[in-house]
C-alpha cells in the first residue's frame, strides 16, 4: 500500500497551478497579502503553503469551499493563536459566499467549544475584516445582519427547547452525559442543555450539519477534546453528513492544526466509523 | 433527571438582570470595555455572554467573588491567547477585592504549570492595569508591592523546604512522583522540589488553597495536564478545599476554557471523589 | 532518593551567578529587553528566570547551547501566544550560533507539526529579528540565505523520496502509520509521505538528529500530540539522539511550556526507554 503514490498524485508544477488557482478562489483573485513577505524569507515555504496548502489539501473533492471556509475559521478560532491567518480566512469565507451572518454563527458556536474568549477574539476579527470591506452597515448584506440575528429564540422554554435539541443532534448520548452529571455538576449539565443546545444549537443562522462540522473541526484543532470529538463525530453522520466529509475535513485540518492533530482526530474518526459499521452489521 | 428543568432555572430577563448586576461588581460599575464593539456585530453573543457567562456561571453560589477572578486569571494566563479578557479580568480581579501581590504571585505560580512565557506575557498584561489605574507607584496598595514580594524566603535550603511542602500539598503523591523521576530525568525531579514547591509554592502572598485553586483553573484550561489535575484535585481538597468550590470553579471555566474543557475535568473529578468515598468507607 | 538533594544542587547565589552568564550566551551581551519590565512589577520572577530558566535549566549539560535554542524556539512557534519569547529567542538562536537557514529550517519544520499559521507567524517573528539586526539583506550570512534553500529539491518523485527517508527515520513504523491510513483516509497517508517526507525532512539545511530534536520539543509543547511523541522519541534515538539530550531537553521545556508539559513528556520517554531497554534484553 505504501509503495505506490497514489493515482492522483501530480508533479509539482500541476500543484503550483492548481494551488494558484484555488487560493484565488479564497482571495476573490487578490495577491495574498499573507504570502508576500513570507516568500522574501523562506521561499519554499511559501510554495509549499501554495502547493500543499492549496493543490493539496484545499483542491480535494469532498467538502464545498464554503464548507472549507468555515470548518478552517473554526478551527483558527478555537486555536486562538493565528490572528492573521483568521483574518484572512474570514475574508476568503465571504470570498466564496459565506454569509456574514454565518461567519458570525461560526464564532457564537465556538463560545461553546473554545470558551468565551476564544469567540469574541474571533468575532473582532470579524468586526475587522466586514469593517475593512465597507459595505455599507455591518448588518447589511441582504438582511443577514442584526435584525435577523436579532430574530433568534430568546427566553422561552431553554431547557425544554435544549433537550429536544440534544436528542435530535446527539441521539441518547446526548441526555445521557447530563443525566451522568446531574450527581456531580448539576448546574453545568443544565448549562449544556440551556445554553449550548437551547440558546447556540437552536439558532436559525447556521444548519446542524454545518454546525457540527465546524464542532468537529474546533475539537480536532484543541486536540484536547478527545470525548466530545467522538460524541459530534457521530452527531455530524446523525444529521446527515458523511463519511468523505469528515476525512477531507480532517485532511485539510493538517494544514492548519498540523498533522499530529489530523491524525489523532482520524484516529477517533476510525473508531466511530468501525461502531457504526459494527452496528449497521448486527442489525441486518 | 433530564426531564425537568432545575428548580432555580430561571426567565432570560432574570438572568440578564443578574448578569448585569455580576458584570457591575467585576468592571467596578463601569462600562464593559469588551461587549460594546461585540453588540453591534454580534448582539446576541454580547446578550450571552451576560446571561450565561455573568447571570449563570458567575452568579452561583459556591466560590467568593475574589476566587473567581483568581480562577479565571489564572486560566486565561494558561491559555496565553486571550490578553484583552485577561486584561479585563485582572482589573476585575482588583475590583472584587484581589490585591496586586495576588495577582502577581498567581501568575508566577503560572510559571509552573503553564511555563514562564506564558507567566511573564500575564504580568506584562497586569503591569499594563496597574499602570493604568494610575494608583501611585506599582508596588503600592499598603505594602503589598515589591518591598514585601522581596521578604519572601530566597535561597536557604531549597530542597528541604521544598520537600516539607510538597508532602504537605501533596501528601505521599508528591513525594512518589520525585522518586520516579530518580531514574530517569532526575534533574526535573530535583527542579520539581526546590523550584516549584522550594522557591514557589513557599511563598507567602496566596493561601496554599488559593494557589491549589489556581493550579486547578490552569490545568482545566490547558486541557493537557491530566494527571497533574488530578494530582491537585486532591491537593485541593487535602489543604481545606471542598468539592462544591471545585464544581463551582469548573462550571465556571465551561465559560471561559469551553464545555469541552470543563466536562473532562469533572470526569476527573468524579474519579477524585469517587476514589475518595471509598477510602472513606473502607476506613468506617 | 527523595530524601536528600542532589549532590550538584547549589545555593541562591551561584544558581544567580550561573544564570546571568548563560542569559548572557543567549542575549549576545545585552540586557535583556523581557526581564527589565518585569523586575519592576514582580521582582522574584525576574530573579527565578535568571536562577531557575538559566543557572539550573539552560546550564545543564546534556545538549549544546545551539541545540537548546533550536528546541526553544521550536518549542514557541507550536504554542503560538509567546511572540515576545520566540523573538528573544529566535535573536538568542543566533547569538549562540545558529544561521538564519536553520531558524527558518525549524519553522518550516513547525507546519508539520503546528501547522501553517504557526509557521507563517513564526516567521514572520524570525523576519522582525532578521531585519531588525540589519545584517544586509535577509538571505545573507554565507550563504545560507535565499539561494541556498532554493536548491532544495522541488518536485521530482516525492512520494519515493519521501518514502525512502520515512522508513530511515521511522523504522517500519512509519509505513505501518501510512497503511492504516490507506482505508480511511489516503490522501492524508499520501501527503504525510509526499509532504511531512518527501518535502520537509528531504531538506538539508538542517540535519536529521535536530529535525527529531524540534519535532519532539513541538510535541511536548502542544501536549497534544502523544502517539506522535512516542513515534518521535524512538526515531530520534534511531538517528543517533542520545537518551540524556532527551532528558535535557524536556527538562528545559519545563521552563518553557510548563512542568505538567514536561513531566508528561517524561512519562512517554520512560515507556520508549523501557521498551528499547527490554527489546535490547530479548536480543542479547
Amino acid at each position: 500500500m505504501t509503495h505506490e503514490p497514489a493515482a492522483h498524485a501530480s508533479g509539482s508544477d500541476d500543484r503550483y497551478t492548481r494551488g494558484l488557482a484555488a487560493l484565488r478562489l479564497v482571495t476573490g483573485g487578490e495577491h495574498n497579502p499573507v504570502l508576500g513577505p513570507v516568500a522574501e524569507t523562506a521561499p519554499d515555504l511559501a510554495r509549499f503553503t501554495v502547493e500543499f496548502g492549496y493543490g493539496d489539501i484545499w483542491s480535494q473533492p469532498g467538502l464545498t469551499p464554503r464548507q472549507r471556509q468555515i470548518g478552517t475559521i473554526a478551527a483558527l478560532a478555537a486555536l486562538g493563536n493565528a490572528a492573521p491567518q483568521l483574518r484572512f480566512h474570514i475574508a476568503g469565507a465571504l470570498n466564496v459566499g459565506c454569509t456574514r451572518r454565518e461567519i458570525v454563527e461560526t464564532f457564537i458556536h465556538t463560545s461553546v467549544y473554545a470558551g468565551f474568549p476564544a469567540a469574541l477574539n474571533a468575532l473582532a476579527a470579524a468586526r475587522e475584516v466586514f469593517t475593512a470591506r465597507g459595505d455599507g452597515d455591518e448588518g447589511g448584506e441582504g438582511g443577514e445582519g442584526d435584525t435577523a440575528i436579532a430574530e433568534e429564540p430568546a427566553g422561552g422554554d431553554r431547557y425544554a427547547r435544549g433537550l429536544d435539541l440534544l436528542r435530535a443532534v446527539d441521539g441518547p448520548a446526548g441526555p445521557a452525559v447530563v443525566d451522568s452529571l446531574a450527581g456531580i455538576a448539576p448546574d453545568l449539565g443544565r448549562y449544556l442543555v440551556e445554553y449550548v443546545f437551547g440558546d447556540v444549537y437552536a439558532r436559525t443562522g447556521l444548519d446542524l450539519r454545518t454546525r457540527e462540522l465546524a464542532t468537529i473541526a474546533m475539537c480536532t484543532a484543541l486536540g484536547t477534546a478527545g470525548p466530545q470529538l467522538r460524541v459530534h463525530l457521530r452527531a455530524f453522520l446523525h444529521v446527515g453528513g458523511t463519511r468523505e466529509e469528515i476525512v477531507t475535513l480532517l485532511t485539510q485540518l493538517s494544514g492548519y492544526a498540523g498533522f499530529p492533530a489530523a491524525l489523532n482526530a482520524v484516529t477517533a474518526a476510525r473508531e466511530i466509523f468501525a461502531e457504526q459499521d459494527a452496528a449497521g452489521n448486527a442489525a441486518e
